[in-house]
């Protein structure tokens, strides 16, 4: 695992964060690196208009959407491998941050193993995106003193803390969160959180089709529900989620596009 | 507060987040944003290369370092209002992100109180880079599902909840942690962590300069003394952190600039 810096010559391979969806928080490190890449893994949530950044690359699709068929992860590894024997200059793009629930440091410390070195660029991370897109600072004084990142969905069953996450009063954000949106009501309200706690979810954060719906942990299952939420979106659940900007109708979003 | 997107008109104050000092993890909205104002204010821990992208600017140079003489948050504020309602495109450049720890919610919600209007654009946060710059993934399936982000520094004395932070599992990144890192150290102790979690100590993140420190929660007060461990700073603490790579001396660093 290296460490490269601007100059140096280019790892086998990059594993670069998207961002959220807004091409324009791409970092400038993630346009230079699309731009020396020969060979691009895409991941499905990535916007297309990323791709305006390497016109030169070949493109390949590999998605891992929650609940769709999808390209395994084993298999996108070898083709990672398998592209870097080759000396091509490979570049796989993720949405969100490379490290946050992306995955980043299984594939990197999987391409270690195989002797492939691999820098990792990071990304604006989408629970913090989508956060500041509705008005909501994820620390606040007084307020929020710390904020944890969590995902509900694994493939393993294995399940968070949720007890010590709702007793440690971090502003709690969701990723992945619909599909077990009940039973992450279920387990904070077990755990002792108030059903009053403000929720916000998110759905597309940074995208121009964002919206969002403002909610509290007791009404959240019904609310999503009748506000039809859908995946990608995340949720933030807190006493900050109470300054989110009153939740907006798509017929808002066409009127001010 | 408005959410304002590409094209829009430019609203009164920008709050920008420069990201952890690395010129190349700034965004290309934060890069668009500093080519359109008029007026910069530029916090202390904001590399000054970054400020080749605001040639055209005024810049007023405000600082919040920890522990030394800095202008006050009130005086900051009052600024930003005043060049606000001079009708000048007011740009307030910010280490990391704006809404991690770095005020950007307690300025916007000022702002809103007196009729101006705050966008927010964010960076890659101090702690997400710290931690990849030396190997460390935040999470990792079946190590660390969740990543909670805390300060342990405050101005009004109340503390995290150590204890349920440590019954959580997720990974503790601890942004502005050294001059009360013994503190934290006892916290988690006493909170029944176990000493022999890895701990990764992280000084200049993403810079030239970085360098760190692999200890253990036990050993972290002895270790970050005989590194001479000095802010800005990051601690990472939790199993992940094992997967750093070998302590780097400055000796190394000069080897590989």
């Amino acid at each position: 695992m290296t460490h490269v810096k601007p100059g140096q010559p280019h790892p086998p391979v990059r594993l670069i964060g998207a961002g959220p969806g807004d091409p324009e928080l791409l970092t400038l490190k993630a346009v230079r690196a699309l731009g020396e890449a020969e060979v691009v893994l895409v991941d499905d949530l990535v916007n297309p208009e990323i791709l305006a950044h390497c016109p030169q690359a070949r493109l390949v699709r590999v998605g891992k959407r929650g609940g769709c068929r999808s390209t395994p992860q084993d298999f996108i590894q070898r083709l990672m491998l398998r592209y870097a024997r080759q000396g091509r200059r490979v570049a796989r793009l993720k949405g969100g941050d490379p490290c946050v629930f992306g995955r980043g440091g299984e594939e990197q410390q999987w391409l270690a193993r195989h002797g492939v070195a691999c820098e990792i660029i990071n990304g604006i991370t989408s629970g913090l995106a989508a956060a500041t897109d509705c008005g909501i600072p994820l620390t606040l004084r007084g307020v929020a003193r710390a904020v944890t990142l969590v995902t509900a969905h694994t493939e393993d069953d294995s399940a968070p803390d949720w007890k010590a996450l709702a007793a440690s009063g971090a502003t709690l954000v969701v990723y992945m969160g619909v599909a077990t949106l009940p039973a992450t009501r279920g387990h904070l309200l077990a755990a002792g959180m108030a059903p009053a706690t403000p929720v916000a979810m998110i759905e597309r954060a940074s995208l121009p089709a964002q919206r969002h719906c403002v909610s509290s942990l007791a009404a959240m299952e019904d609310d999503a529900r009748a506000f039809g939420l859908r995946s990608p979106a995340v949720l933030v659940i807190g006493d900050v989620a109470a300054w989110a900007r009153a939740q907006e109708t798509r017929a808002d979003l066409r009127a001010s596009a």
